[in-house]
């Protein structure tokens, strides 16, 4: 069996494992130069946090045990098709090799797709479904954040 | 002081003191029927963690504290332009009133922008910087995933 198939059969493991637990069937097992260095299920039932996806779970762990935020070189496996936020984490972190075992269409029909979220957010800004303004308030008699930021930086 | 630029004041004021700890220059505060439910700073310098940033651990913060993963409602004011994994973890969140102090612009020459990433994640996937691959791996002598999840759904 090729090694990313073996690892998508994990993830769904982890994924079946989680929803006999009573959570949502997501898994995704995280892979470096061939060794596993953190698996993650979809925690939001039990934890009521909405970012306990799967792959971000994964990410943090990883990047916590490995203190560096950077995972660059490793591979997601992932059960089904990573949302937004896990997606553009993968990303921040350096992750671009990514394969997932169920599609959004292979979810539609469970309500288990982040295509409709995905399609709102490929929009640009101001026609999404939110409220999203730029109000540029600057704190007088301050030193510039940015300025402040960027001073440190180097000095 | 109108309420936003007064939150927003806040958010640049935790993104300041974050600064002088040694992080990065990114506060947010979370609003719900004008109360403060959750602040977040950027943490991944100190905790090493990609997914620490402001808007997400606000968000985190308070559907740990609240006990549910749906913050509707609630108003977000982030001193910069919130990231697509940010975004995306607001939107997951069901908050859609999200204002920011300093854009993409502002941070470009300071290197605290995430228009290139949001450049990339709007492209179709085969597009983006990444591999990102559909393989429909379905374990043999199983109950598929989903139809086991769809049944205890309804059970």
């Amino acid at each position: 069996m090729l090694d990313a198939d073996r690892y998508l059969k994990q993830a769904i493991a982890l994924a079946r494992e989680n929803v006999e637990r009573g959570g949502r069937p997501f898994g995704a097992v995280l892979v470096m130069d061939g060794d596993i260095i953190a698996t993650g299920v979809n925690g939001v039932v039990e934890t009521h946090d909405p970012t306990s996806h799967a792959e971000l779970v994964a990410v943090r762990d990883a990047a916590l045990r490995r203190r560096s935020p950077i995972l660059k070189g490793a591979a997601m496996y992932a059960s089904g098709h990573p949302c937004p936020m896990c997606l553009a984490a993968m990303r921040l972190a350096g992750i671009t090799d990514i394969s997932y075992a169920y599609s959004n269409e292979d979810g539609a029909s469970y309500g288990l797709t982040s295509a409709a979220l995905y399609a709102d957010l490929r929009k640009p800004f101001a026609e999404q479904e939110m409220s999203f303004t730029y109000r540029p308030v600057r704190p007088e008699g301050e030193e510039d954040l940015y300025v402040q930021w960027g001073r440190m930086q180097t000095g």
